[in-house]
Order: structure tokens, then C-alpha cells, then sequence
């Protein structure tokens, strides 16, 4: 049986959302059935309705990785599996990324654009406009709860299926209508420049002024990296107006752009 | 009646937890009772429970703020009066709290002090130390859904009858036995500074380095005001182990600190 908050879900989306709508379907049926990764309604484990209390409160935990009190984790707590597999599958994850979708397109339609094709807006891939709950979704990866690994999911990215999040694939239509060039800037090695593309394109972001993979001679944490690759935009002469994306690693360090936006990711953490 | 969440209230901590239970009892009590401000359980108007939706998901509207996403803002939505009301009365803000505090005194007990009274944390005072729900829950308040009334919360400034916040007071307390020195930093004017005295000391912050209230010659935004009483602190030789706040413009401009922590507070946005 699906989760009863699936009788909720935005349908409003056209097209991608379409698409979204019925992959999020099929992951949400196959997560919910026999025992592995079954989800259950978002809300604490508070003992209203029978159930046991977990030391952790996994709402607090969520918060604080939201607002980076939390950092440098490695796993999400086994207390807390259930809860960020049942908000990543579920209306709230949406709803939360339609929000700050929606106030960065506020921020952005109300900035006085120069036209000369330098005003950039600066989107992370992974879990900002691309979504990989497809293969966090998986029973062993169990939506971060088990340790990473690299082979595995760097065999999901080639596959260059992941679906997009559809407030970030809104956004992004609306910044290029306002007359902003898109950077994509990710963590995702070069060598899996192609699938990369195959897949942005087959969602639905077209076009760009810059994809900036991280090549073998890239080296530091994620600040360090997204850091030196905004420095070398500015010094070529582009102003960054706005800059989003899941890590706070993506927003934080040198030039990090007018103004900073942070998409919800509990699912892992990159310094 | 009671709302069913009162009944899972933590009672863990001594003394002052426990006087501060008994207060939101009183409140939650008064509020919860005729017709204003009721309050219900927390969660978004989803339909499961036969709720009507509101245009505005209030999980997501308040994770926006607490990670800055949303800034500027004036007050807090109709729609979400009644939820921020719950979360501020009920168990989750208060864990929500413990866990940053927790977090804190991790981060500050793997710290390398030097013992020449130098190594500080920085705190905030409103909604970070102190509490102002007693006010904020009253009717003619309601949350910070209605505007700000700065005579009416000058009186209840005065009154320094503020609870402190049971995770911020463990945490100033571990602290001071670690060795840091505490310095209050508040936007309160320096007119307050007798009834703050007596807030926080009858309270049980009863030490302190520095307590720096707004002068007549502060100008500036919050950023601008806290940047600059930081860079006095830096200048006469401290060091800024941690900063903590439940505003970002606490946390964010010059001198934040080695690392910041930001305390929850879905009432008022202060630029």
C-alpha cells in the first residue's frame, strides 16, 4: 500500500513534473514494499501513536544540518533512516525546494540586469538541479544511513538518468527569461563530463553559459574548489548574482555570489 | 484541554527546566484556552487529517528562514500563526534548541583553550539566551504575526522576567567550565542595561566577561552593529572560539567567529 501522503502530491508540474511524479511513484512502491527502507509519516517518533522514542530527534537533527550547527557527519543516523527516506520521498522535500525556488525567483526578478551577458546565477548539480533519490533510494544506500560508495554511485551518474527537482528546473526557465547566463558548477569529475550533459539536457536544462566539472588537477575540499572556480568567473569578468546549491560548501568561501541560496539535502554532507 | 504533545515535555533538566516547564505550561494553558492563538499539532495543513490547505506550507516557510533563504521578511504569515505558535509552545522547539546547544558544546570541548582568558563565546541575548515567548504568546502579539510593537516590548524588557533557554543555559554553563569567557552581545539599547543585568543573573547566567548593549552612537543594521562590537573584541586581543545566535545577522559580516551556531526563531527577522 503507497503512504497515505501520497494522495497529496503536487501534479502541477507539467511535463517534468509529470515525469518526476511517476519515477518518485515507482521509487516510493518499491521502497514501501516487502520490509528494507519502508517510510512512514514525517513526524517524530513522538509516542502519540505507539511509537517507540529514539534518542535522536530527528526533526532537530534535520535542522541542524539545514542551518549548518551540524557538520563534518558521515552517515545519517540509523534512528533517523525512515524519517529522511519517508521527507525525501514525500510532499515536504518538494515543497521545501519549491520555496526557496520561488523566493530566489523573487530575489532575482527584482535585480536590475546589465544585459551585457555577465549577471550569472550559479547552480550546483547533484540534489540542487539534479536529483539522485533514484539511487539514494536504493536498499544499499538506504538514503545515506550506509557508508558511501564511490564505484557505485559514480556508475548511477554515467547512467545520466537522474530526474530533475522541478522548482530548481522552474527557476532556472525563469532566470533565463530575465536575461541571467547559467553556470552549472559541480564536484562531478570531468571525465563524466558527457553523461552529465546527456543528462541535463534530457531533463530539461538545455542551455548554459558554463558546465564546470572538477579536473584532475583540482585539488581541496568542496570550498576550496567551488571557491577558486567562482574567483576565476569573476576575474573573467562575471558578476555573480546569485548562487545555489544542497552544501553549504557550495555557498560559503570566497566570492560566493549577491546572494546565497540552500536547497535541502539530509542525505549526506560534503566539507 | 492540554494539546497531546504537552504530554511528552521533557523534564530532564534541573531547576531552571523544570521552572520553565511549569511557565509554558501556563502559557500553553492560557493560550490553547478560549479562541486565540489556539494552537494544534505540528504539522502542515496536509488533507490527511481532514485539514483544509493553506496556500503556505509552514514547515517549508519556517525552514526558509532558519537557513536564511528568506530575508527581510516583516512577519510572520497568517497562515502560519498558529504553527509557529505550536512549535514555539511545544517540544520541538525546545529540542531543536538542546540539539544546537549539544552540538556547541561538542564542537567547544574539542577546542585547544589557552587559559589566558582570551578565548570567548559570544552569545546573543533574545531568543538565544533568554526567551521572550512569555511575550510573544500574548494576544495582542500572537507570534509575530502581528507588527511590532517596540513600547509594549520595551515594558516587557523592563520587567526582566525573560525564562532563559534551558539548552542555552546548560551550554553557557559548560562552557564557563571548559574555561571560555562569555560575552553577551545584544541589539538591546543601553538604557535596558540594569533590567538585563537582573534578567539573566535571576536567571542563572550569573558571570560574565563583557555584556555590550547598543549605545546611542551604535548606528548600523544588526550586521553592521554586531561586525563592528566584534572587531572591538578581536582588536583588544580575544578570540572568537564561537558565536551564537538566533539571527543570521548575529552570525554573518566581519569577525563571525571560528564557527557559528544559529539557534532557532521562526517570530521575527532582524536585518
Amino acid at each position: 500500500m503507497l503512504p497515505l501522503h501520497n494522495s497529496n502530491i503536487h501534479i502541477t508540474i507539467p511535463k517534468m513534473g509529470c515525469w518526476f511524479f511517476i519515477l518518485m511513484l515507482t521509487i516510493t512502491t518499491a521502497v514501501a514494499s516487502p520490509i528494507k527502507n519502508q517510510i512512514h509519516l514525517l513526524r517524530p517518533h513522538s509516542g502519540s501513536a505507539g511509537h517507540k522514542h529514539s534518542d535522536i530527534n530527528c526533526l532537530s537533527w534535520r535542522l541542524a544540518v539545514e542551518t549548518d550547527n551540524l557538520q563534518d557527519w558521515t552517515l545519517v543516523p540509523q534512528a533517523c533512516k525512515d524519517y529522511v527516506g519517508h521527507y525525501m520521498l514525500g510532499k515536504q522535500y518538494r515543497d521545501d525546494c519549491d520555496f526557496v525556488a520561488a523566493e530566489a525567483y523573487k530575489y532575482a526578478k527584482g535585480l536590475n540586469l546589465t544585459k551585457d551577458g555577465k549577471d550569472i546565477w550559479v547552480f550546483d548539480i547533484d540534489e540542487t538541479t539534479l536529483s539522485n533519490i533514484p539511487y539514494y533510494a536504493l536498499d544499499n544506500v538506504a538514503f545515506g544511513s550506509i557508508p558511501y560508495n564511490a564505484t557505485s554511485f559514480d556508475k548511477w551518474t554515467a547512467k545520466a538518468v537522474a530526474p530533475a527537482i522541478p522548482g530548481s528546473l522552474k527557476l532556472y526557465k525563469q532566470l533565463i527569461k530575465l536575461g541571467f547566463k547559467i553556470v552549472f558548477l559541480t564536484g562531478t569529475r570531468e571525465k563524466f563530463k558527457e553523461p552529465r550533459i546527456k543528462n541535463l539536457k534530457g531533463v530539461g536544462y538545455t542551455q548554459w553559459e558554463k558546465l564546470i566539472l572538477k579536473g584532475d588537477n583540482d585539488h581541496g575540499n568542496g570550498v576550496e574548489y567551488k571557491s577558486s572556480k567562482r574567483k576565476e568567473l569573476v576575474e573573467g569578468g562575471y558578476r555573480i548574482r546569485g548562487n545555489m546549491g544542497d552544501q553549504w560548501s557550495d555557498l560559503l568561501g570566497s566570492n560566493p555570489g549577491d546572494r546565497t541560496f540552500k536547497v535541502p539535502d539530509p542525505m549526506y554532507y560534503i566539507a
